[in-house]
């Protein structure tokens, strides 16, 4: 059986369910009350009712075998709620405790015993030591972060499995504040059953995913991720932060998770190898996957930048040629073309500087013009709304060239409140626009990377139909 | 005469105010209103009324010899309004408008025009081809972008020069929304006159003014600036965003200001010299002058990390050694210590990891064990409000440990709406919170930096003192 009915269960069992708000089982209950559509059974042998939910004394009472078990009980309470889970059949249990292998020989006897119960009942688990799930489509969210202290993120492309849970949630946070869609969100935790590699399995088949963000300290299983990564990252980008790179980082790693010593010479010539794309921090990670899930691949490395602010311009292509783009002269075609479009005083050459001139149509027929030339593999565009003659009509000029324009179109708005509520808009209709210049560059080198990531696997591909 | 009075003038005359609220002769005029404590003097001969003030027809019949004129009609009238107000005696004038030198051989004509005018008469000019200046604590303001399009940064501790003015309104609005401080704002634009070499002078001895934050294209006066820095760097911490550091970048600053080509090799070289932090991006450089207008200079490369989120301390440990910082094992005593602390399954290793259970007190114990370690030299950390025990009490202990702590303590906020709130507060009492991981790395390696400054500029006085 795959993980379908985890990611979308029709019932859920809440285990140490509360009345207490302050508490995890009511926060975990609240949380999936306000969003999930699944039927909801708090389980609490000392409540009658909780959130104007019936509540039963234990699993057993439950009237229907739900499709999950959600335990915010204590480890070794948790077990207990696993094994009966499995002896009822439930295929499904995410263990938020801690308590477990992270804390010494008894939890890791504890740890031992879930891991035989899975094993015993075919119960599959998340966790332990975990914040769980999240999916905004299906609304599960197993997390016990209150609403006003994090965010959640709104439905989106991305897919975000992570071995930490407190990066997770700090993350997700971020996201929501953001407006960068998620489509699925996992906190592997202590990995006792369910590991990275069937969650990317699943993911890989999962049709609202289009890119995915790993941050992982250790890998649970190296063979199985590199018969998996070529398939998915055939289909998706895939995204790795490793954690523990270090010797420094590697301590750190180990006493938060446990996790082995990796050299990191290896771990990234191995992504590199399996078409994973390497990134350096968080950030990256899930900028380069929010632009990874919606761009096309770069297919060579002279970037067009449009902009109406200088400035930007000229450090935008100081950072291109840097990162081994260039930012070549236009035809003298193109710029005949520009030179029809712009004010006197702008520049049709590479910058295109539009000026504080700059209209919505001028930004419109400019990223054509770039876009029908010959000059450029791919375009960097400095979408800047503060000036006189832009109107919300820059929004639809952004929206159509992100979704029609043949060749790839980093968009980048540096900006305070206006261009933000501008770009909540832009990312929720799925156009990731960037809030720096270092940003933007940092796209087009994953995205030139995606490129060549793919025709590697062409090429592996004939070859194999060659043999 | 220095520039005191352009900074801070008595009274303004706004030659082009309009009763047009979408032209920049109201907009500036506005915005003064909104903030100033000059007395201001519309310029129309078309109107006797603007905002609710008596208009002049000319600057002769204006009742005061003003301090300052801004101009904001087009380039041929600027210069006979820049003529007639140093004829009056005026002593400074900001020319808003373009269509000088970066147009061409008749505009500049005219900027020569000025250039005479200013040797002439003695009237010191700003710009043209510029937004001029902003300064929180008087309420100058001569920027003709509405404040609903793009916010104006509160008032604080860095001043921003930059050459490029479309650049610098970008970035004041982007640290509006961020809550960073500014004590002045300058846009020198064409340089027909005051270049960034006596402005930087005039922040020298600016008291409002603790770091300054330079983005320049064209250096006008490097000898000067050879001069001036050392007696700058002394005081105040001084960070250059070049503008055409690579061939395509150098075209770009070409066509935008007209910049000579400069090596960037023997530019970086120089600013090392002089102790000027080189920095790579405009996000760096807004970053970096926050934290280096409030740290204490980083005396070592021994990094102390707290943190609630395991994965952050990994991050970081790992960004940090890759950056020549080390994370190093802390003695038995300082463990012992920190275990009186922490919740038994937390680690009292580096990175201090107090796990979920975290809590104002923790943090603040934690914090102070590690300033009175022989350890460490500096400390990262992540400050994250978003779990259970954790009270707005926390924002105490991380000013109380900004402003007393003896050892450099860069703070990192990860996080959403909730968390951005918190660091809107913090930054407003000064203490430059971090928004992500390799920002807080960015910043002690600036810290450690501004050590290495420090420590030359003081051996360089020993030595001159002993000839």
């Amino acid at each position: 059986m795959g993980l379908e009915r985890l990611f979308d269960p029709r019932s859920i069992a809440v285990v140490g369910a509360s009345r207490n708000p302050r508490k995890a089982g009511n926060i975990v209950l609240r949380n999936l009350l306000e969003g999930s559509r699944a039927r909801i059974y708090p389980v609490n042998p000392k409540a009658e009712e909780i959130l104007g939910l019936r509540a039963y004394p234990d699993l057993a009472s439950v009237p229907e075998r739900v499709d999950l078990v959600i335990s915010v009980v204590p480890a070794a309470p948790s077990v207990e709620v696993v094994r009966q889970a499995g002896e009822l059949g439930i295929p499904f249990a995410v263990v938020l405790a801690g308590g477990f292998r992270e804390t010494g020989p008894e939890g890791a006897r504890l740890e031992e015993e879930l891991r035989r119960i899975a094993k015993r009942t075919g119960i599959r688990i998340v966790g332990p030591n975990c914040v769980g799930i999240y999916v905004p489509r299906t609304g599960l969210n197993t997390i016990f972060i209150p609403r006003e202290k994090a965010g959640y993120p709104p439905g989106g492309r991305i897919a975000f499995v992570t071995q930490s849970g407190a990066m997770g949630v700090l993350l997700m946070d971020r996201a929501s504040r953001e407006g960068w869609g998620f489509s699925a969100f996992v906190n592997l935790g202590n990995r006792v059953d369910i590991t990275e590699v069937e969650v990317l399995e699943y993911l890989a088949g999962d049709e609202e995913t289009r890119s995915i963000a790993l941050y992982l300290e250790s890998m649970a299983d190296v063979a199985s991720l590199r018969d998996l990564a070529p398939r998915i990252v055939g289909e998706k980008p895939l995204l790795l932060l490793k954690g523990g790179r270090t010797s420094a980082g590697n301590r750190a790693a180990a006493s938060h998770t446990g996790a082995m010593a990796t050299n990191v010479g290896i771990a990234r010539g191995f992504s590199r190898q399996m078409g994973i794309h390497w990134v350096e921090d968080e950030m990256e990670m899930l900028l380069g996957a929010q632009v990874l899930a919606s761009q096309r691949p770069l297919e060579g490395d002279r970037i067009g930048i449009v902009t109406s602010a200088g400035g930007a311009g000229v450090v935008a292509s100081d950072l291109l040629e840097a990162a081994g783009f260039s930012v070549p002269e236009l035809s003298a075609e193109t710029q005949e073309r520009l030179r029809e479009v712009l004010v006197p005083f702008a520049s049709p050459r590479n910058p295109v500087d539009m000026t504080a001139e700059a209209t919505d149509e001028q930004y419109d027929r400019v990223i054509g013009i770039l876009q029908e030339s010959g000059d450029v593999d791919g375009l960097l565009v400095f979408a800047l709304p503060q000036t006189a003659f832009i109107t919300e009509a820059l929004e639809g000029v952004i929206k159509r060239w992100h979704e029609e324009g043949p060749k790839p179109t980093v968009f980048v708005t540096i900006g305070g409140d206006y261009s933000a509520s501008m770009k909540r808009r832009l990312r929720a209709a799925g156009v990731p626009v960037l809030d720096d210049i270092a940003s933007g560059v940092a796209a087009l080198r994953l995205l030139r990377e995606r490129y060549a990531f793919l025709s590697k696997v062409k090429r592996s591909r004939a070859y194999s139909g060659a043999k």
